[in-house]
């Protein structure tokens, strides 16, 4: 009898798990004219809106007898985007969704709308290189930490080759992940090495939200431990021509220090809608006052990107007159958009195909 | 002054963003005495619960004056928990939480309370193999899939050593992800290898989730793509002994189909509680009528493990049972618990040092 019990009482437990789970519903489905179709099961909501980075305003959800609420899109332009629901007052991730943002603060789902040909980041029938996960000891921070390499299709760690390296800094509160998982930095890669408009490289992604100073110890931690742990773990070139350094917002912030600060090892800077608001900034860039004629020598590329609807369009403008002022040769990238991961993979796709040539 | 509205314009449009955002908090905080406390924001919600599988029943979480619920809980034995928050009717990660758990229906995020001493899974200053993220296409399914590759501390990719390789499969509705995130398999065969209690191996954890046929069809991306993919791309050992199928929950109904009916493939079969209530279980299972002594000849080592407090628990001992009737030699683990992921580390560490030997 005990032991009757107690597998009923197990049974019970596994039809509470069952009970639990939601109905499995599809969302979102892309439809093949781009338009999309969100649902999100609830029967005690009163109000679902979904928010998305294709619409210009949060629409409303409607919901079926069967707790099923659902909205379709009208087509959008090819792209990745991020999206929640507001449940009442509450903002999720989409249940359904495998594929979430790689962020520390928001849970949002992405959603892909593939175009009628493959775009710059699409997952096409090309030889593709690997990310991997790797462990670093960071004696400048005191631990052991996570960065992602991308090594593109062909990699030979043991052979003759030396590779050039990209390292590709997320924005603040993204992750190390965020440029794979979001910016597809890797099928970027693989797409324009495919199309021989870049050479082959390797491209480390590190996590850059290092507090409380994420200017000063990121860039002695990319200085002194990452690159030394990736120029002996993997056949690289050992000099500034062989280096670059890329990131967004806050990163885009790091990439003009680290690069900046140390032009002997990078001869490339990408400055993606750098954020610069910070003391470290105006402190490390205020009196600044570079050897122009030398720096412009060693730097084969200083480029910065943005948007014209990015909140930050008017800083970043001021931080390109700034580096005009000191002479500095920079080649600024001006494209529609706001300060979002879409125009991040765009100014990625800029920035391949200039380095290391 | 159409410049200037404009400027404006941003500037409200960035004030707007950095609004939305609900203040930087800290959750969880795991203490030193294993309490953790969670905390969320809303200022609008009329009651938040915790739920976690560190806790038998959810727990009220309380409001304090500037719209931060929270809740310390008791101290829980050291592990990796998953856990949400129900707020109002909404069920939610944790939106201070980086870890979500890598699932396709639940965003559930997780805790790591970390024990005095180190734990089997723990991050401890050991040498570390890495995870890479690869494409294969698979002619089976028609598509190009992702898997992950550990590959173990001084892996050579060139040198003579082939290496013997575990492919471990996942949860129905989880991802290829999961046994990495989750799991924290590399980090298991790192302390394992590290302490010289299991060999180097290479562990390939692929996407399972075939549909409408999870046993067949992914039974025959695994032998027919996956396989040969990895013997084409690492320097693996190509006979059964050095193969090896583990697999939880739908992965464990997997992982039975998989070895015991490619015998001359696998040497070694480790089923996790196993989900096997599908018609494609029994459809191969229930008249089958393998030769035992052959088989038992072949099988180094067939396990299957469970948790007394599982739902599958009956189940489980019900298949246990019908392989011993056809005599063939199981050892069965049995343990503690749930089916939950905290066992899931528990059998594989308990798999990992009977691997390859």
């Amino acid at each position: 009898m005990k032991q009757f019990s107690y597998t009923v009482m197990l049974i019970l437990a596994g039809l509470q798990v069952l009970a639990q789970r939601p109905p499995a519903i599809s969302s979102p489905d892309v439809h093949a004219d781009h338009r999309i179709t969100f649902r999100y099961f609830s029967r005690t909501a009163s109000k679902v809106t979904l928010s998305g980075e294709f619409l210009s305003a949060p629409v409303k959800m409607v919901k079926d007898t069967s707790g099923i609420w659902s909205v379709t899109v009208p087509p959008v332009t090819p792209d990745i985007y991020p999206y929640s629901f507001w449940v009442d007052s509450v903002q999720i991730a989409d249940p359904n969704n495998t594929y979430i943002f790689a962020n520390e603060r928001f849970k949002r789902s992405i959603v892909d709308v593939p175009g009628d040909k493959p775009l710059v980041h699409s997952l096409q029938s090309v030889p593709h290189g690997k990310i991997s996960y790797e462990y670093y000891h960071s004696e400048t921070l005191g631990s052991i930490r996570t960065l992602l390499v991308y090594t593109p299709p062909g990699f030979n760690p043991n052979g003759k080759m030396k590779y050039p390296v990209l390292y590709l800094i997320h924005g603040g509160s993204d992750t190390e992940e965020t440029w794979t998982k979001v910016g597809r930095a890797n099928l970027i890669a693989d797409n324009l090495i495919a199309q021989n408009k870049a050479v082959s490289m390797i491209i480390v992604m590190p996590y850059g939200n290092v507090r409380p100073k994420p200017m000063a110890d990121f860039t002695a931690d990319v200085i002194n431990d990452i690159i030394p742990f990736i120029e002996a773990n993997y056949p690289v070139i050992r000099e500034s021509k062989g280096r670059a350094v890329a990131g967004f917002s806050v990163g885009g912030g790091q990439t003009l220090n680290i690069g900046l600060t140390n032009p002997d090892k990078f001869a490339y800077v990408c400055s993606y809608a750098p954020y610069t608001g910070t003391d470290e900034f105006k402190k490390n860039f205020s009196t600044w006052s570079p050897d122009a004629a030398a720096m412009n020598k060693q730097l084969k590329l200083f480029t910065i990107s943005v948007g014209t609807e990015d909140f930050l369009y008017e800083s970043v403008k001021q931080n390109i007159a700034m580096f005009n002022e000191k002479k500095l040769k920079l080649v600024p990238f001006i494209v529609p958009g706001g300060h979002t991961w879409m125009n991040c993979k765009l100014f990625l796709a800029n920035s391949l195909p200039q380095l290391f040539k």
